[in-house]
């Protein structure tokens, strides 16, 4: 494998944009007139087009599977352009090149902004399966994600059974009640923010403060609190601010008296406000928020009963957003389906985040699963 | 017991003002002018005045125990009051009747406003000391608390050891890393409403919006992810609301589409408005925050050691504010600096509110203690 890329070099061999040409009906009662799948190919399909594996994004990820997930591309990693071919598609909703919030609604002549109909999974998924139709890949070696990726993995193998050999999903289960909750606050913080402007800001004044408190704290539902206490324990913010420090000697607010932890997640949310569009970040957590597999079916069982796939679901240990148990749970009730399912847990202090974090880790538990 | 008092119909003996008569120096370099502390007294001193409890309260709570606790005074409740003199006081820094950031500072008249002073734990309990001199209360019988009433009592037993026999402290320890993030963070959100007005606001006219949002995250820290499974799981809000509603077919941005939790966290918050003040908030937490008894102290052990007390700490099984574990472990150190000090767990799906949602089991854990 010593030819195979390096993680920094992999660029897409392809991408572009996919409209199916007509309008598309969603299923919470919207319509988008014209909307487009920004997608990402790295390698080619073979002959057979047998070696296609489709990697969705997670909330805040893009197409390009390579800039958020590289190590899958690296030596040894799980997803070898030279033997696979790679497609990763930007979700409805997002603001990374599909139609989401930021697009112009093709009825009104400006940006959907707050308008912005509701998405779902399953949506995302459907319209996802058109591109692939475009692409005559008629079947797909694997389908894997994370988060909002792994929901959008499962949800294909649900809606399109017969096109699906394999899913991985890690740490995605549809939330529950505290993850709903977070959610919620996360989405009212950037309506509270004065330039909101009830969602019709300017694109170059958008709600900065409002995003970025929204984003620390999805940053402390991505971690968890004992990979906190390794990094920060109580210790004053690095840059020599003393939270021991009286407002009125500084005068400025909260900064000036921030323990590290805060500092982290203040930068946290500025970076995020960089590349990301609000009423993006409000469409998309309320498509995770909705998915529900069940929906539409008249159980659970009967939904899982669809798939076809051979499924490996995957908990991590620390995750406190899509607990480990809720994981396992979910497994227990697609084997009762009689789904072929493999449930494995990644012990890791990192939360939620892991994923992202523990490449050797994942890779180890992943490999045997495509062997 | 039966002639004991009813919890609704206890009422304290005696209520009022105290101040020192001079100014008060604080740990982290203001001064209090002319502070002044709000106590209530339930039941009376015995002759020998060995009979009284000092009860310190919560983050939100007051000194009339008897209000917020009611259930420590009932029938075979803890506190019978025809046998013990029941002693609570404001904190320093709230909002019920002591001085605080809506109180008038001497030095220019109006409202400290966010030029209130950062008050430390130990200034909590020296000026209450100097109370308990006034009343000439020189030895307490118990002192106990949770959250911040826990630590207040722990620091009373460290600066005080001669004055307190025992101390009850539940579900605190120095904060942890991620209570010190989601801490911040409440604090952030307090600042982001337009209404805050650097802390300028008219009384009548708060950061409502911020401080019921701050409450609401707060919320979520009290509870626990259990609870809210079983309460609320994946339940539309009770009041008919639909979460699958798109914005565009209410044009009301998140109300009409919430989650039954999401309903409750709004409440929540929008009750907390009606009776705390939002500068208040924001020194309260603070002084939460920095709460460290070893500060000033060679080490924790020296600190600790310094205890005269018969020590109980009381962890909670779900709380992820205070974890368990985190009890444990400090109540391994007291022992180790020679402390008699009991470590006990109360098994509870309620999170840190559990001192007040578990009153029988909480009961059934602390009566040996005092017996």
């Amino acid at each position: 494998m010593s030819s195979s890329p390096s993680a920094a070099l992999v660029a897409p061999s392809f991408e572009g944009d996919f409209s199916p040409g007509e309008a598309f009906s969603l299923e919470a009662g919207g319509v988008l007139p014209s909307p487009t799948l920004r997608y990402a190919i790295y390698g080619k399909p073979n002959a057979a087009a047998d070696n296609v594996i489709f990697v969705a994004h997670a909330l805040s990820g893009s197409a390009r599977v390579a800039d958020w997930w590289p190590w899958l591309f690296s030596d040894g990693g799980l997803l070898q352009v030279r033997d696979h071919c790679v497609i990763g598609i930007n979700m409805l909703g997002s603001c990374y090149g599909s139609t989401g919030p930021a697009s112009i609604d093709p009825v009104t002549g400006r940006p959907y902004g707050p308008n912005f109909p509701l998405v779902s999974i399953r949506d995302v998924v459907t319209l996802q399966a058109r591109l692939l139709d475009k692409l005559k890949i008629h079947r797909l070696k694997l389908v894997m994600g994370a988060s909002i990726g792994g929901m959008q993995a499962l949800e294909m193998a649900i809606q399109f059974p017969e096109r699906v050999e394999r899913v991985i999903s890690i740490g995605a289960a549809p939330l529950r009640a505290m993850g709903l909750g977070l959610n919620h606050l996360q989405r009212r913080m950037i309506q509270l923010d004065p330039a909101w402007k009830d969602g019709y800001y300017a694109p170059d004044e958008p709600p900065r403060e409002g995003l970025a408190l929204a984003r620390a704290l999805a940053v402390c539902t991505y971690k968890s609190a004992e990979l906190f206490e390794h990094r920060f324990a109580r210790k004053p913010d690095r840059s020599g601010e003393d939270p021991w420090a009286s407002a009125h000697e500084r005068g400025q607010g909260l900064s000036g008296q921030r323990f590290d932890v805060a500092g982290y997640l203040d930068y946290q949310g500025e970076r995020f406000v960089e590349r990301f569009d609000a009423n993006a970040y409000l469409a998309i957590t309320r498509t995770m928020d909705t998915w529900d597999p069940a929906r539409g079916y008249a159980s659970a069982e009967a939904a899982f009963g669809r798939i076809q796939a051979e499924v490996m679901l995957m908990g991590i240990s620390s995750d406190w957003l899509f607990p480990p148990d809720e994981i396992a749970a979910l497994a227990l009730r697609m084997e009762k389906a009689g789904v072929r399912c493999e449930h494995r847990e990644l012990i890791s202090s990192h939360g939620h985040d892991a994923f992202l974090a523990e490449p050797d880790e994942l890779a180890r538990l992943l490999h045997p699963f495509l062997e």
